[in-house]
């Protein structure tokens, strides 16, 4: 038999949620002590929990709970069993959703006390990023923080089920794969097994989407992890998410529409109604027209919501540090057929399948047309200065699998940390993402990256070099 | 302006949805050749997509067009122009949910050609693992691989849409993490800027969502990729996906109304009802009725779901090899409040706050209730034979974070590729995992881990040991 559990108080709603139509019920509630105020024979207690806040109060008449409640200090984690009451009309609180109501305590319990916080949990914060991120779960407890982070949440939901209705399949793909060093530095994972061996944390599951279409599944999404080894600007992290799309036998207007669905039904959720077709700029026009391939079409309507496609971007630019031609979008993307006679005497006037989504001057994902053909395939690694060895070490399995009944097909990748940056109106994806590191990629939560025990290393068939 | 796009036919319908409501439209269809028959006047072609197949037939009275279908092979990507027919009834097909249709073609496209397919696209599969695993593209279009795959999709979509009616917010965590060492052996991650120092990957987000209730999100959940490197046995990933789930302010039964009707929901998917509540045995009934702390409680109903909660686990066991404690499930597990007493004299008779859910003897899920007292938790690092140093060094910001109001919170974490297989029908995880690795932790399709340049180890300040 199973031992018996302490008997102990159930939760009867969130504080956050209490209304007029509450009075009169009694309710049992827990979460943090926000406020604290102590009138002598009186006390208030404004108790917080991820849905909001409420003001219990705890009457003189109440002889030991009000010694009980003077002893409660910020941040405290309580129970509080009471009798929701109307509050009077001078003391209605109308910044609060609960501010018409009050907790009237009959019992109150301390379960968890605290050390003084290094800073006031309060909106806008007040401490510096650093002692922010040091702290995360304070700072996570602030109503922006919980907002932005429930936002989330609802976002990728929100996106998941649309993008399941319209016959899309999530599909995980590998983490530990392959190191194919185009484009960002890859983060490595050293083989325990094969000592000297690694694999690559991936940087897109660009070659496995394409494998999954190989594979027949036809319309594939992932709300994915992704990571880049990269000297980080302010909005960028090590590790990001992704919405990755990808879908068989399209043509790029299938991917729009799709994708314009999809935002617009994102952005239901803060109540913002936004008018499809987005309008579209080629490369061409855009660099013209706005100087730049992410134009902001808001025109100082700040609080707007302004959508573009930018297409046709050039296939090629010429890196001047590489002394070689490379992708500007990546290998896979397909050349217009109209612009293939100028493959090889005018590269850099190829227009590519490729494609932008831009948000009011933010660009927030981009996809392409993917070449098919293997024959067409290998010409792109040619002309992007890979010789036929490295082409075979790097991407010879994914040749390979060129030969095997190819469907036309293509996707996009939306930066999904920018899109809910936007929606919750915040200037950096370190807002809306739980736990980011810093800029020089560390975690001051946990402190990582750390030592590891030597031992570890030796495991790896590894050891540090001299500093 | 735009570059105008090639016109191209549009699809109307997967092949494998024709039924006899179609009969007499006129359809585009697009897949890959199942079958290819040419009886000389006359072609057959079964044409497959994701949603299975349907049968081609090509006249005689279409010169040219018979021509074009004559060339078809298998494995070929083709589109099709034609109507729906009805068969007549000697020529029906039962046994294929299109049986009672076939599509007269009026137009056929090669879109892509193929190599000879190193083995037959059939179920049950003919081919070695080692050999599906290297054109995992080609194993995968299998209609029982599409079905398990598309299985997997429906139902990690079901449990987020569960759990999200449910109050739980899903939350990233980190990936690039902290190396505890404690139970399994964690894959590292060197870091370029701080060199000689690694992240890991996480083994599990115990850690974090331990830290999400501390942050007051009360109800937490995550689809989550984990990693352990550890050497495989045949039911084992190294990288291998967790539902896992955190509440705070709850005792057991929550847990356990929670994912058992988690569990109803996701077995509707399949057709199955299931009987709520489930069955419980403490671990020491389980071992003193059935020998196993995972019994199979179908006894010969080999077709049934049978379902058991095993609770009060032992707190610790003894590791000979180590000479010391260690946790039985992990180190943040709660002790019952009645066995506090032996945690000294008697330590192998603390029973925990822990419990496992058992799935037709396959262990689906373990969880518990934590620890949110900053002693007790001290007390148990002690216990586990960890010296002050250590438990500063490894866990030092967790034990802070254990000192700012954390509330009592517990929860689980259910093996999704474990449930899957089950529900698929199948008796292995590799058959529901997309990519999945041998238990040499080899990836046949893309090679990895692979061979890293030179530069790439010199970035990360690492040098390989001799051999």
């Amino acid at each position: 038999m199973e031992a018996k559990e302490s008997s102990s108080w159930r939760r009867t709603t969130y504080c956050g949620q209490l209304r007029l139509n509450h009075v009169g019920e009694e309710v049992v509630l827990f979460g943090w002590v926000h406020r604290h105020r102590d009138l002598g024979n009186l006390v208030f207690i404004d108790l917080r929990d991820r849905e909001g806040l409420v003001q219990v109060v705890v009457l003189s008449s109440r002889g030991e709970l009000l010694k009980e409640a003077k002893k409660v200090r910020l941040e405290n984690v309580i129970a509080i069993e009471g009798v929701v009451k109307r509050r009077d009309e001078k003391s209605r609180n109308p910044s609060l959703p609960t501010g018409e109501v009050e907790v009237e305590a009959k019992d109150l319990k301390i379960l968890n006390t605290t050390k003084v916080p290094p800073f006031v949990i309060v909106d806008p914060p007040q401490a510096s990023e650093e002692l922010r991120f040091k702290y995360r779960y304070l700072d996570l407890r602030r109503p922006s923080m919980q907002r932005n982070i429930k936002l989330r949440h609802q976002t990728a939901l929100n996106i998941r089920n649309f993008l399941s209705e319209s016959g899309f399949l999530e599909i995980e793909t590998p983490f530990l794969t392959k190191s194919t060093p185009e484009g960002a530095r890859d983060y490595l994972v050293p083989s325990r097994v094969y000592k000297g061996r690694f694999y690559a944390l991936p940087q897109s599951p660009q070659l496995f989407k394409q494998i999954l279409m190989i594979s027949g599944f036809d319309r594939y999404f992932q709300i994915v992890r992704c990571f880049r080894d990269e000297d980080l600007r302010a909005d960028r992290q090590p590790e990001f998410t992704q919405v990755d799309i990808e879908m068989s036998f399209i043509e790029k207007e299938d991917i729009f529409n799709l994708v314009e669905g999809m935002m617009a039904a994102v952005l239901e959720l803060i109540g913002v109604k936004i008018s499809i077709p987005f309008p579209r700029l080629t490369y061409e026009e855009s660099m013209e027209k706005y100087g730049t391939d992410k134009p902001d079409l808001r025109f100082g309507e700040e609080k707007s919501f302004r959508f573009t496609w930018v297409t046709e971007f050039p296939l090629f630019e010429w890196s001047k540090e590489e002394g070689r031609l490379v992708s500007m979008h990546h290998p896979f993307t397909s050349p217009l057929e109209e612009d293939l006679v100028l493959l090889e005497k005018e590269p850099l006037r190829v227009r590519a399948k490729a494609y932008d989504l831009v948000l009011n001057g933010i660009e927030i994902g981009g996809g392409s047309i993917r070449i098919h053909n293997l024959e067409l395939q290998k010409r792109m690694f040619n002309k992007l200065g890979l010789s036929q060895k490295e082409v075979e070490k790097k991407f010879g399995f994914f040749l390979e699998a060129l030969c095997y009944g190819v469907p036309p097909h293509g996707g996009i990748a939306l930066g999904f940390d920018r899109i809910v940056m936007i929606l919750a109106g915040e200037e950096s994806i370190r807002e809306v993402i739980p736990f980011p590191k810093t800029t020089s990629a560390l975690c001051l939560l946990t402190g990582s990256p750390g030592e590891v025990e030597a031992k570890q290393l030796e495991d790896l068939g590894l050891k540090k070099t001299k500093a």
